[in-house]
């Protein structure tokens, strides 16, 4: 382990007062921060963030004011209005704003809503986007969103929307059928109902899944699933928000690509676990 | 601008002898490295990379020998098993060794085999997330691939298979069905195929559509169209590979988010191109 890196040369970019950077903090590990990122917290006088912002990052804006715009059970929620309008001011008072949002901020972030806020209010912008749990969160426990023989597609869904409810535009029975790999944000609350359209439109209840949650930080924890035992699973254990769900044969991968068990001093469960032969030997 | 940045302190992990670390090196921009994937480039000895890897991300590894594994038209071909037993035989000889793709390694890009067969041989790895250029392309386009309103759910493909045809494999009816917003990696070869089996399934012709190329980069060109004309829109353009096509509604947020244009002087095109009204009094 080393304990400081210098960065390379620049130019970085200059985060001028007025202006609001949008920026994803990736899933947890401080170490999945961009450059962008760094270079962001290192000049802003205020960070907005987030309930999924690990904190440790913060203190890599020391000198910044720290706002908590979480919208998370158990705290109070700021209203999307409010935070967005709340930008708007910070940046009219000439301050130098980074917005910080957990994940990438376009991957069911609203970020969207914010930035075009903030640009009809005249305020100048800049997207740093980030690391999304749905691919980061998944790598760390051994996933792969994508795998050959397994998907040449993945879909990413949001398992409630701004109400809190199911999405009740979600064509379960479209989305079970069009990719062999989906990933579900946000899904533990209505688990029992996802899962349950999923089967109902055809997925096995045998199908491979996993539960991650805290991806990628020291508290992260894997459930091994499948689709018809999934919400007693998670019923049955302490697990607990934030969680991405992964229904998928990929999935067992996490049985040769645990690596963070590996790194661990676990051994690897099983060298071929979709039972297609050496992928060195097989193309 | 400021031209250095010191990173802050650690620990960092160290790449030791005989470790394979496969990171993405995400969509262009070396702004959008992780601080793992600098941490990486800083301490490699052998860095095997993509033709998809931004060239000056790899100045940020001097000492390193710097070993191409491209698999793009033009430059002849490595195959996957060969780059695979290639990344072996560096850890057998006790190099420290990056593995640096575009993108991120697990979204079609082959890590998940590459990291199979290094767990095979008894090769110790880890995994290095990066920003893939369906999210973070597009957002550079100004274009956010989820947005409240639009989708709440979004389906990434890919346009060819290993043998370059369009994958026989996906359903573009359900496809078409279960997002309402789509992103196509490599897509820009069969786009006629593509986008005449979108139409099929039912989306119209004239929904949004953009081509994005080399998303992120001095060289990014954005092409906004619609799924009827994206394919002679390309073929009359001097459009090139890598691209990323959306197709959804979510691309006429360009029209006020394309940030880049702004940082270049230009003016929004339209304050609420989804003419829903203001988002910040909407909610």
């Amino acid at each position: 382990m080393t304990d400081s890196l210098d960065l390379p040369n620049g130019p970085w970019p200059t985060l001028e007062p007025g202006w609001v950077w949008l920026c994803g903090a990736g899933p947890g590990d401080p170490g999945l921060l961009t450059l962008h990122a760094l270079n962001a917290l290192r000049q802003a006088d205020v960070v907005i963030y987030d309930a999924l912002v690990e904190p440790r990052i913060l203190d890599w804006a020391p000198l910044a004011e720290h706002i908590y715009a979480g919208k998370r059970g158990g705290k109070p929620s700021a209203v999307q209005r409010d935070i967005s309008l709340r930008l708007v001011d910070l940046a009219a008072a000439g301050k130098r704003v980074l917005r910080l949002k957990g994940g990438d901020p376009f991957v069911f972030g609203r970020g969207g809503e914010e930035a075009q806020t903030l640009v009809q209010h005249g305020v100048p912008i800049r997207i740093i986007p980030g690391i999304s749990a749905g691919i980061g969160g998944l790598a760390y426990a051994g996933i792969p969103v994508t795998h050959r023989d397994v998907n040449q597609s993945v879909t990413f869904v949001t398992g409630h929307d701004q109400s809190g409810l199911t999405p009740s535009s979600l064509n379960w029975k479209a989305i079970a059928q069009g990719s062999q790999v989906i990933v579900i944000y946000m899904g533990m609350k209505h688990v029992e109902q996802i899962t349950g359209a999923l089967i109902d439109a055809g997925r096995p209840a045998s199908e491979p899944c996993a539960v991650v949650c805290a991806a990628t930080t020291g508290d992260q924890q894997v459930l091994e699933t499948t689709l018809g035992r999934m919400a007693e699973d998670i019923a049955a254990s302490t697990l607990e928000p934030p969680a991405i769900l992964c229904v998928g044969r990929s999935v067992l991968m996490r049985q040769v690509l645990d690596w963070q068990g590996m790194l661990a001093g676990e051994r690897p469960r099983n060298l071929d676990p979709l039972g297609r032969g050496r992928p060195a030997e097989a193309s």
